[in-house]
């Protein structure tokens, strides 16, 4: 049985890995310049403050997940990493939900604060923030199943690996 | 021990119903109406996806925190309870940071997106909404502290409690 939690575990956090790390990768290579009436128009990642947060927690959450990957399922580290693991999912739904509403200001505008939408004159950079976000999502289901996981292990009273 | 855990988990889930419904109750009352130019501006939570998520997110909190207060510590339920209590930590940081985004753009703008900042305009509305980010804000600490003292008890082999 504990094997197979390690192998369960160690699979889903390469997956959480690769999906963090493809999304900040895809954040920071946003890039766009455009013109329009004659003027240059530059648009990148770090032009919003929430882009950035997003390719900090991706990178922390990539790193983070490789470098727990040793830890032994049962053992008194496993216990501090769940609690890691939980507070790591909380901040990639926080930078998620960050970028999502950016993103749904630039794609729809809000007539009532006046800000016009912006994806129609940069279409590329706004795929490209939209791959980010997708990456994200999954690396933050992801991240949720590897939670939901640990949860269920060290809660099990029958469980013979704690 | 057992009564302990139960008093703790059930202040800090007061606690957390309390602030969650504070949140939701200052984020709905933010409203404002000022002129410009002759022009009647309305400013009110309605008008932004991210708010109304806020809004709704945390009066589930609120109920929830509530509805689960007689579930024992160490029940079949109570580990329920806390894979619960992560969804809903987690849903509370996206609303958060949803608000906190747009709440950014509404105080400095966003220059490169040719944003401009409203804050400047309709004061209230934003003290309002800002009022209503702290609250939630301490909602989410308090729900955080409910994770982690949940997850420190059943992970505790020594617990006499499960």
């Amino acid at each position: 049985m504990a094997k197979l939690h390690r192998l369960v575990t160690a699979v889903l956090r390469l997956a959480a890995a690769a999906a963090a790390g493809a999304a900040a990768i895809i954040m920071v290579t946003s890039h766009e310049t455009t013109y329009l009436f004659g003027l240059e128009l530059e648009a990148k990642y770090s032009h919003t403050p929430a882009f950035i947060f997003f390719v900090a927690a991706y990178g922390v959450a990539c790193a983070y997940s490789l470098l727990v990957l040793p830890v032994r399922p049962g053992s008194a580290g496993a216990r501090l990493v769940v609690m890691a693991d939980v507070i790591m999912g909380m901040v990639l739904t926080g930078a998620v939900a960050a970028t999502g509403a950016i993103a749904e200001v630039g794609r729809n505008g809000n007539s009532h604060a006046g800000w016009l939408p912006i994806c129609g004159q940069v279409q590329d950079y706004c795929s490209h923030v939209m791959g980010a976000l997708i990456a994200g999502f999954v690396a933050l289901v992801v991240y949720f199943l590897v939670i939901m996981y640990s949860l269920h292990v060290i809660a099990d009273p029958m469980c013979p690996c704690h």
